[in-house]
């Protein structure tokens, strides 16, 4: 039975605690300077276990140091004060605050969206309109020189940005949102240089015919902005935030609209409707009998499995490319050239393997298309006759997917084209991703996924009467749900390409499909880049085996405690020998009948304290004095990256002999669990309150207050599997 | 400062442990018959102050007792033997299980959906085209006998089954299923007799004519089929199931899309095209201008304003109504009859005073309508034209909207007609809620919205481009809004309404503004029905005040423990005495070396033990021979109103005196707080994790182990509010 012989060993170590020579040398030399009283009490549970997974992660396409975020209620007496003293106008100002920063976000973030779409558009427009200029007049060299040319300089451009300045920007941003969220904060994930470098690459990125979307980085760069606006701060990321989203989504949706009104007559040169909705169906309902049905299965299934497939290729493609990132910026500069150059072969040289297609008779828009982006491109046809996939190739990826959603025109592309299309843009997505360059994921699979689609709608033509346009919204949908697999929120998005609500079920179904079949194989691409980039991510639910361990299990030490009065040099050298973020406060007698846990303090708050000398030579109780000296602002969480440093402040040797009272700045009361509780009850605790350290008390009365501290990186499955590895059955 | 003064009084309060004297007689001689030690064991903190909220709630029209639901993991011997057993099978088979029944439950819920709409709409339809038909032949009383006497019987029938068969089933049901979520149960609201009563009242309620919806009674219907297939349970709600959750809903949508359908060519009587899409706008951007928003945001303002007199309207007629239910059910039907004939006299009496409308003479649809349920009622009026009231009050209210929402016929309404509609439905919608019938409360609002909005937009007809149709959606939007708050949700169902997402930038303004506005004045609609009637719901917030109280101070007694090997006698005793569903248990010398908390005991756990007799002659632990007399499952929670009672249970005198084991089923790691923790830091571990116990344990040691126990009740705030008059202040 493991919790027992685990409380058994776990016993074991603590009697390590009074034999300090069984702990290794470098620690008790360090230590060795204090008095033994302080000693014991220092640690109680000194372990020869720590805790080995990283501190680091890679960002983007950079290694950076990781911090937690923290969402718990520091309870100490300076806050206590704070709160008492509110007045009704300071709340007021704040709640203002709050809406007025929603707004202003809002606006931004609107903003900065259209223009990314309106340069986009513009300046791959104008590349493909001089491309195809060139083409018609029958000088192919020259257009691919042009061609060629500018999508290098662009990839060029927007790789060395990515590269030199910010290389947190590379990619789609999506994983590091997703991870911030759930309470890992990387501190140049949202800074200001990450933000200018997204919105400029990304631009660039899509404009040099990169298999790349700019959804994902447009949800990172939202989140720059809210950062950048709201100074960052874990508080603003509260379930409370609701109403103000939904109030800042209102705030983007009318800005854009208002945008594409303006832009509606043409005033923003090669920017057309804006292309909000990709697939715009017609109302009348379309009925459906047990063959579409079985033909949709059947389409989900396939879907399922090529987009866990894809899953796999991007793993391995990421875990290749991190070793040339490693090699240095102007490595991960020529890789994005090499891509590129790829690329523009690929879009170039494949169309002419096809035959030319005859133009339609019948077709509304002029063909071939001379002046604007249209649907049919003569590349090297003659007149009267289109080249299919350069339709499809030397366009901007919105245009080819409304081609491929088009009910209108059902026999535009030859299965050839179509197949050689998949295959490419289904390749191409795959080593484009994780070069650096911002990069989303999204408009690639939707590519693949419709194409795919479409050739499935070919081949159940004739017994299906679904639209093929139909089946290649579907096959985009199944794509999605077989690699992203979040459902629910997919069904907003293909929802809000198609604006049909009658859409929905058969939406509904293929995502389900596509999402069980995946999930057989491996997980959602999203949570594989996650983990791959070792970000600490905390599940919704605890592992099974868990529930076969107690939280005094996965307490790794040396855990570092003070006590309620403290030498100020106990304190900086614990400040200087560990990276703890939290540290339990002991009361001692006189000042408590018996050792009791005071509760937990911050290492920046302690900073503060340092910084101001808030120190007394005789050991005795500051009690209100503080107040005089601090206000709770002192203490605020300052915005990422700006906190105090340790090196910054300079102590003399005096300073360091005398005494300092931490009571005013513990958080008195910080959320503990017995020893005893089952690791998955306590992890359920640490993520439904978003804590950053949680305190392990011991089950009996009598021995030192504190096990130990449990914190993010101690509920990770290599840790605990690491320290006891036959758990691995339960997984 | 409050907290400190707090724990002067709570510890004089523990001096009274000591001094039993001074406890009320009742509770002394009760306990007399026991041995000094075990009582101040059993009562470290006897308070002469008791949690006085009642346990008591009104479901429906009926007052019940409401039990608590618990999310949290029970864990003890028994169980995690239970889950160290697990083997894959069982877990596939749980699986499966769980889809299966999500599978089931859409299923059953899209038929009953289908069956609820085509029922009202062919028995309504066949009340209105005989009235119809009278009038045109010029028989007036005879069509008024007709109609009153149809309505009338339907609503005689609604209501004496909501009154007699299940009070449970009376109003909304929002509420209860709100309340059930927060966890809050209660017997009856699930019950399948609920079930039944549900969807025939709320199919004759809306026949009969009542200003009611049949939205919130659908919404209600799905928790008790849910519930009734799933055989209840609070493990069935967890945030986990947000998968199974969107599989139902597409089972649903299928469902209903394939009905549909199958109705399409006339199948199904009067039932149309089943009306999913209320207000079909073409797709063409309307664009608009600064007066177009000025417009919007004025409708806004008072929609909000008018929303928030609505539910303090509603407030008051429940109040009132409540008395006259309490009567007894006669009483009810009586109120409900009443209301009937109010409702009806309305209806047939106040279209005479309005005058004829000469029919539009490019009208698509024909003018009066005579065979089918239409647009234009010719009531009184000679023909050629028709009677514009009529058209509104004597058709289903789904029609109603529609025609209210019809963007093609502007000056189909004399504002006359809309001023008198207007009031009246404002009106009958207030004094309709409440009755003992089946009663939404989306359609009466929707309904009085959007005839105010149409109004409003005849106003601003001169200034503003925006569509009258389009107007009155907003309308529709702003009621909905100041009433029931929930800006996002009714974002998404105006949406499915209006099947178009260019018109969500004006409603989710709309929606903004007038939830804004309404919150000045008191809260929303369903909040207000939840106080109402009395359901501790815990809010996700907690209240200011809570940050100046400490969880010590919100503990009430007696707090009844009970030692790991106990007399059976003192267990029968605390469970006859005390309504708790869980106690404290103390391990004592010389099962542990000093008094410590081994976990929580829950009644439901004890009295499987009572009824199987699990005693033993001598105080002895009975160690793993449990295991062989009970399997996990006699333990599992059973389905509502099924546990077993203290009364089915008979013990001897000799039983009484026999000793028992609770260690094996004691939750050995319940979650704890210390006495010191803010109230508010309390509430929040509380409501996140759903718990429904949590232990109070002293911050000193060399105390009893245990301070006191919070549950959903301790945290309402009339309770707090009554231990702290003072807090108010800060409220």
């Amino acid at each position: 039975m493991e919790p027992h012989n685990n409380d058994v060993n776990h016993n074991d170590e603590e009697n390590d605690v009074e034999n300090l020579g069984e702990s290794d040398g470098r620690e008790e030399e360090k230590w060795s300077s204090l008095s033994e009283r302080n000693m014991s009490m220092r640690m109680p549970l000194l372990r020869k276990r720590t805790n080995t997974t990283s501190q680091i992660a890679v960002i983007g396409a950079n290694a950076c140091p990781i911090e937690s975020l923290d969402y718990e209620m520091i309870e100490n007496e300076l806050f206590k004060q704070d709160w008492r003293g509110r007045k009704k106008v300071q709340i007021f100002q704040y709640v203002f605050l709050k809406w007025g920063l929603a707004l202003l976000i809002g606006l931004t973030t609107g903003l900065i969206g259209f223009f990314n779409n309106i340069a986009v558009e513009n300046i791959s427009g104008f590349k493909l309109l001089l491309t195809n200029k060139l083409m018609l007049q029958g000088s192919y060299f020259k257009a691919f020189l042009a061609f060629a040319g500018l999508n290098i300089t662009f990839a060029a451009a927007a790789g060395s940005l990515c590269a030199f300045l910010a290389p947190a920007a590379a990619g789609s941003g999506i994983p590091e949102v997703k991870a911030y969220l759930n309470g890992v904060d990387a501190p140049s994930i949202l800074a200001p240089i990450t933000l200018f470098v997204k919105i400029f690459g990304s631009v660039l990125g899509v404009s040099a015919g990169f298999v790349v979307g700019k959804e994902g980085p447009m949800v990172h760069t939202g989140a720059c902005i809210a950062n950048l606006l709201g100074q960052g701060g874990s508080r603003k990321w509260r379930s409370a935030l609701l109403w103000r989203t939904f109030f800042t989504t209102a705030v983007v949706a009318i800005v854009l609209r208002s945008f594409i009104q303006y832009c509606w007559n043409g005033k923003c040169g090669l920017f057309g409707q804006g292309g909000l909705i990709m697939y715009d169906v017609s109302k009348e309902v379309s009925s459906y009998g047990s063959y579409d049905i079985l033909a949709v299965i059947f389409l989900g299934v396939i879907g399922g499995v090529m987009g866990s497939f894809y899953n796999y290729l991007v793993d391995k493609v990421l875990r290749t490319y991190s070793v040339i990132n490693e090699k240095g910026p102007s490595f991960r500069v020529l890789l994005v050239i090499i891509i590129s150059v790829l690329t523009t072969c690929c879009a170039f040289g494949l169309p002419w393997l096809v035959s030319c297609t005859p133009c339609p008779t019948d077709s509304a828009n002029e063909c071939p298309t001379i002046g604007e982006i249209g649907h049919y491109k003569s590349f090297q046809c003659p007149s009267g006759s289109y080249n299919d996939l350069a339709s499809l190739f030397l366009t901007t990826s919105d245009d080819a997917i409304r081609n491929l959603f088009s009910n209108t025109i059902i026999r535009e592309f030859q299965m050839s084209s179509l197949f050689i299309f998949f295959v490419t843009i289904y390749f191409l997505g795959i080593v484009t991703y994780g070069i650096a360059v911002p990069a989303g994921l999204f408009i690639p699979v939707i590519l693949a996924g419709s194409v795919y689609g479409r050739i499935v709608g070919r081949v159940f033509h004739s017994v299906s009467v679904l639209d093929t346009g139909l089946f290649s919204l579907l096959g985009a949908a199944s794509f999605l749900g077989g690699t992203m697999r979040m459902t629910v929120s997919l069904c907003v998005i293909l929802l809000e390409l198609t604006n049909n609500l009658l859409l929905l079920p058969l939406v509904m179904i293929v995502l389900l499909i596509s999402k069980s079949v995946a999930d057989c194989f491996n997980r959602g691409v999203y949570d594989q880049i996650v983990k791959l980039k070792g970000l600490p991510y905390l599940e919704a639910h605890a592992e099974p085996y868990m529930k076969h361990l107690v939280a005094g299990d996965a307490v790794s030490g040396p855990l570092v405690t003070f006590s309620g009065l403290e030498k100020v040099e106990t304190v900086v050298h614990a400040l200087q020998s560990t990276g703890h973020n939290g540290f339990p406060v002991i009361g001692e007698p006189p000042f408590s009948d018996s050792p009791e846990l005071c509760g937990l303090v911050l290492r920046s708050h302690l900073l503060v304290l340092l910084k101001a000398k808030y120190f007394s030579k005789e050991r005795r109780l500051s009690g209100r004095d503080i107040l005089k000296k601090f206000s709770p602002s002192d203490f605020a969480k300052p915005g990422t990256g700006k906190g105090l440093k340790l090196e910054d402040i300079s102590l003399t040797e005096e300073d360091m002999e005398m005494w300092i009272d931490l009571h005013p700045i513990t958080n008195a009361s910080p959320y503990t669990v017995l020893e005893t509780m089952s690791l998955a009850k306590a992890m359920i605790l640490f993520r439904q309150l978003g804590l950053r350290h949680m305190c392990v008390v011991p089950k009996s009365q009598g021995r030192p207050p504190i096990v130990g501290i449990l914190t993010r990186h101690d509920f990770m499955s290599e840790h605990i599997l690491g320290l006891y590895p036959h758990m691995k059955q339960h997984k």
